[in-house]
C-alpha cells in the first residue's frame, strides 16, 4: 500500500515530545522522517527515562516517540557538519525545532535564512507561549502549560485544589496541531508552489482544546467551571453525567434521559431537581450514588444497556487489554532494531483504506542515518 | 492572506464534536466547510445546550465548534434532495460523519458509491470502536471511551477512584487525528490523483495519546500506573513533578534538580529517598509540600525562578485572562451572524507566516447556504 506521505521529507530538529510527536505521524503516515541530532548526546529524550527503563541505550519514552525514524547525527555548531545539514535542508520538505527563540536564527537555519535554500520548505515551529510577550522566556514545558491555562480546574470532584491531568497533555495536542499545519502547507504548496512558516505553541493549543469551556465563560459572565461534588466528569454537563462508585467497582454515565434513568434505578429526586439538572445535578448525582452502590458493576449494566442508557464499565490497562474489543483494534506493535532490540508499543491510530498502519521500524540508533544519506549523495550541496 | 485550504470543499455529515472539531480546523486553514444537516432539526448539537446558553437560536457549543462553516439542510431520506446532495458530493474534496456503521450504506452514501461519484474523494470516518468486534454497537461518547480506555487512573493524587479528564478529551483528540488523516490524504491526491478512505475512533485515538503510559507498561511487566500520594500530576514522573499547595494558592513544578530543589526550599530528605526519586516519590513529596505550605506562591516563584526552577502559578480562567501573556496572544475571537448575534470564542491555534488565523465567520444558521449552492450550480449533476 503506497502510503499518503510517500516522497516527503521531514527534518526533525525537535526534542522531548511535541514535535516528535507530529513526526510520528507524518511517519506512519509514509513522510521519511529524520531527525537531526548532537552527535554522542542525540535528542535530550534519550535519556529521559521512565522508571529507569532503557532499551538498546536509549529511554524506552524515547522509543516509544522516535519509531519508524532516522537519525542524523551533525554538530551544527561545526561548520562543515551545518554545510551537511544545509545541503540535506535544501532537500527536505519540511523542518520542524522547537529551540527557544533566537538559536535557530544563530545557527543560521532559521525560517528566513532556510527559504533562500529552499523556498518551497514548510517549516513548523513550537514554542511554549508564542514567540512574543513576557512568557517568551518562561519554560516551554507540559505541566507549567497547563497550569496556567486553567485546565486544572476541570477534572476530579469539587474541592479548592487543581487536579492536572495525567499525561503530557498540552505537549500532545500541541503536537497534533503541529502536524495539522504541516500537512496543511503541503496541501496548498502542491497547489501553488509556495512553502510556509506554521508556529504552534503549548499554551495556544491547550487553550483550543479547552475552547467549550472559555466559550462558555466569555458568554456566561465569566463565571468559572464548576465541579460537581459527586461523580465529577465534565464540569459543564448536568446530572446524570458521571463516574459512580457501584458495589464492586465503578460505572461511567453519559448524557441520558434523566427521567428514565431514575425511574430504572427506582430512584427519588424531587421534581423541583429533575427540572434543574444543571443546578441540581450534586444532589441528584448523590441520589443516583446511594442507589448505583448498593449492586455490583454487572447488575447496572446489564439492567441499564437493556434500556439503552449510555454506560460503562471503567476499566484499567489490565482489565482493558483482556475484552476481545480491546485485542480486535490490534493496537500493540512491536518494533525492531536491525540488531534485534525490540519494544511493543502502539500502532497509529489512522486507518487507510480499511489498512492499519503497522511499520516495525524502532526508534533509531543516534547516526544511524550517517552513512546512508551520504550514499543518496543528500549532504552534498 | 491566502489560506493554505483554499479551493478545498469539505462536506460535513458529521455532528456533534468530534468530526465537526476536524471541520472546524479545516475552515480555519481556508477550506470551504459545509455542513449537511436536516431540515428543521440539524445537527442534534444545535440542540445541545450547556447550562441552558443559547445564541440566536442555536446552543452556544454548536456556535463554538461550528464557526466559519456553512449549512445545507436536506434530508437523505428523500430522493430530490438526495439527488442534489450526490451532485454535491461530486463537487466536493472531502466527506467526513460519525454515523454509526451501515447508515450510510443505507442511504447510498458510503465510501464504495461515493467513490463512483467522485473517484478522487477523500472520505473520512469516525466511529466509537471501530466498525468491527464486540463493541461496533456500543455508543460512541465520549467519557465511555475514556472510561474503557485507563485513562481514568492517570489523574489527582492516588485514591481508589477513577477521575475521568474533565472535558470532551476523546472527541477532541479524535477530531485531531481525523484532520490529520485527511489532510494527508489530501497530499497525497494531489500527488497522484487518488482519493482515499481514512477512518479513526474515539478508542484507538484516545489510546494513542496515552502510548507514553500504555508503552510503559507493557514493557514493564505489566505494572498499572501508580498515582502519587502527593501533588499527583503525573503517574510516570519522579519527584519533585506535581502541583502543591502553598500558604495562599499553589505551585506546579516540572521535571528539575532535585538536590538543587531541596536545597533551596531548606528541605531535607534521606540519602535514599534522594537516590531514588521515582521509587521514594511520595515521601519526598511530602516533605517538599510541608515547607512550601509555609510561604505564599508569590514568595515560591521569586525564589525558584532565580534560580532557574522549572515552576509556575496555577491559574484559573479569570486568573490567567488578567495576564499580560494573555492579553498578547490574542486568543479571544468574535464571530457574527449576518443578523448581528454574536459569540466570542477561541480563534485557531496555529500561526502562518506570522500570522493568527482569524477568521470572524460564525456557525452558521440551518440551512444559509441552500440558495447560495444552487446558485452555483453545485446542486445540478
Amino acid at each position: 500500500m503506497a502510503l499518503p506521505l510517500e516522497g516527503i521529507t521531514v527534518l526533525e530538529f525537535s526534542q522531548y515530545l511535541a514535535g516528535p510527536y507530529a513526526g510520528l505521524r507524518l511517519a506512519d503516515l509514509g513522510a521519511r522522517v529524520i531527525k537531526i541530532e548532537r552527535p554522542r548526546v542525540g535528542d535530550a529524550c534519550r535519556q529521559l527515562a521512565i522508571k529507569h527503563l532503557f532499551v538498546d541505550g536509549d529511554s524506552l519514552l524515547f522509543h516509544t516517540i522516535n519509531r519508524n525514524k532516522e537519525s542524523y547525527a551533525a554538530n551544527l555548531k561545526d561548520p562543515e557538519d551545518l554545510a551537511k545539514v544545509k545541503a540535506l535542508v535544501k532537500h527536505a520538505d519540511v523542518i520542524t525545532h522547537n529551540f527557544r527563540p533566537g538559536v535557530m536564527d544563530k545557527i543560521g537555519l532559521d525560517y528566513q535564512t532556510v527559504r533562500q535554500l529552499n523556498p518551497t520548505i514548510v517549516y513548523g515551529e513550537v514554542s511554549g507561549y508564542g514567540k512574543t510577550g513576557p512568557w517568551v522566556n518562561k519554560p516551554g514545558q507540559d505541566l507549567l502549560a497547563q497550569s496556567v491555562s486553567g485546565l486544572a480546574w476541570l477534572s476530579g470532584n469539587d474541592s479548592p485544589d487543581p487536579t492536572p491531568f495525567g499525561f503530557a497533555i498540552a505537549d500532545m495536542i500541541c503536537g497534533t496541531h503541529l502536524a495539522q499545519a504541516l500537512l496543511a502547507a503541503l496541501v496548498r504548496r502542491q497547489q501553488q508552489g509556495i512553502g510556509a512558516l506554521v508556529e504552534v505553541s503549548l499554551l495556544e493549543s491547550i487553550l483550543d482544546f479547552q475552547f467549550e469551556g472559555i466559550t462558555t465563560y466569555l458568554n456566561d459572565g465569566e463565571q468559572l467551571p464548576k465541579r460537581s461534588q459527586v461523580a465529577g466528569a465534565h464540569t459543564l454537563l448536568e446530572a446524570p453525567y458521571g463516574v459512580y462508585q457501584t458495589a464492586d467497582g465503578f460505572l461511567a454515565i453519559a448524557m441520558t434521559d434523566l427521567g428514565q434513568l431514575l425511574e430504572l434505578l427506582e430512584c427519588n429526586v424531587t421534581g423541583e431537581q429533575l427540572s434543574q439538572p444543571y443546578e441540581q445535578r450534586d444532589a441528584i448525582k448523590a441520589a443516583i450514588q446511594r442507589r448505583l452502590v448498593a449492586r455490583s458493576t454487572d447488575h447496572w449494566l446489564t439492567t441499564l444497556e437493556a434500556a439503552d442508557i449510555w454506560c460503562s464499565d471503567v476499566y484499567t490497562y489490565a482489565t482493558l487489554m483482556k475484552q476481545k474489543a480491546y485485542q480486535q483494534l490490534d493496537m500493540d506493535l512491536t518494533v525492531s532494531r536491525p540488531n534485534g532490540a525490540s519494544v511493543t508499543t502502539t500502532r497509529c491510530p489512522i486507518q487507510l483504506n480499511g489498512d492499519k498502519l503497522r511499520s516495525d521500524v524502532a526508534a533509531p540508533a543516534l547516526g544511524n542515518a550517517n552513512e546512508q544519506l551520504a550514499s543518496e549523495g543528500l549532504l552534498d550541496d
